[in-house]
């Protein structure tokens, strides 16, 4: 894709760190240390207003068919490609993302049995935006949690825990130049020097021309949404 | 499809007079002359409470990407199909439907240049159903209407009605054994009459043990939505 900016995407099962992930990486690369770069940060699904409809909608609707609640997470996304993260690319940002094409494959095409047609379909979503790097964050699925207080849709996503871990490990062995596999088992400060030395080695130089941001960090409005909350 | 119903669609422009159709076709087989069938009627987009909302969300939410307003219809029917249709089917009714993947194929794929991505989406949506008939009501789209007060998306969609038609048109010649074309601009009952005639030579007589409804009639509860309103 023809744009300034750079699409970075953080995937992997439920509880590895994703979020926290993000969250540390934004503030390094919009700190000095990292460039004091523009950065946009982001989710799916509900990364915009009709997101969270949706959202709403699904929650509040009764009994949502499988194929249905997939072709709603491809509006989301659709909606959150054309809304926020094109046009973030676009200003030159580096945009950090909260699952995105790969957790619909991982957990609606291969644990729900969905099938290829959800690659398909959310790459049309999409329109062919391609993350730039994604960070797969890897670990053994805690069989712990099963035992938690989880209702009948969280306990069945935990049962299948191994295979939706296997499918983004697949997903990262078809395309190794575009993604970076880190085991997510090790503590939070040695993941994330992992995560800046492999973006340090493939995001341009701010001294390369990239964008100089404002005197005034964007800490307080770079983020699309609060990735902690 | 293996299942005892029998699923007839309206498709057509809009004005064309499909939700008069479709409720006189439906009464017509609900009564002794049509031979006192179960009829279901339904309808696409918004046959479902999950549909109610999406069009919620979809008035509400500010601006849709043609995308996502794609994959929502998609959604939608996926719900429809699930929760209405193949329920109806199975039982035995005969369904009769206003809208199907037609309309998204003439609307979205065709006059919003979505492409045929559309086709293939709707078809993976509805799991593979495949109406056994589909009566396409064509008429010259009504030029005056583009005068009147119509928002901008209606406006365009009358602007595109010449294609759209067009797009009806060709679905039905491409195959013409489940398609019935009927010139839409006589009056109502002679349109009707020639649904009734085909409806006649395709439908399984009541009598060759098609299932005998119970005395008192469904005129108070086949329709899973007025059509009229």
């Amino acid at each position: 894709m023809a744009y300034p900016g750079f699409f970075v995407v953080f995937e992997g099962g439920d509880g590895v760190g994703k979020t926290t992930q993000a969250n540390m990486i934004a503030e390094w690369l919009a700190s000095p240390e990292g460039g004091t770069r523009y950065v946009t940060t982001t989710r799916e699904p509900g990364g915009t207003a009709l997101g969270l409809q949706l959202r709403e909608a699904v929650m509040h609707g009764g009994d949502v068919s499988p194929r249905a609640e997939a072709l709603l997470y491809a509006a989301d996304r659709a909606q959150h490609v054309d809304e926020v993260v094109f046009p973030a690319l676009e200003q030159g940002d580096i945009v950090v993302q909260d699952r995105f094409i790969d957790s619909s494959i991982a957990y609606q095409a291969v644990a729900r049995g969905l099938g290829e047609e959800i690659g398909r379909i959310s790459a049309w979503a999409a329109d062919g935006l391609v993350p730039d790097l994604t960070i797969v964050l890897d670990m053994e699925p805690d069989a712990s949690r099963l035992g938690e207080d989880l209702d009948r849709v969280e306990q069945d996503t935990w049962a299948r825990a191994g295979e939706i871990r296997q499918a983004f490990l697949d997903l990262a062995e078809r395309d190794p130049g575009r993604y970076l596999v880190l085991d997510a088992s090790r503590p939070l400060e040695v993941v994330h020097s992992d995560i800046c030395s492999a973006l340090e080695a493939v995001l341009p130089k701010p001294s390369r021309g990239f964008r100089v941001p404002k005197p005034v960090p964007r800490v307080g409005n770079w983020t699309q949404w609060d990735l902690s909350e």
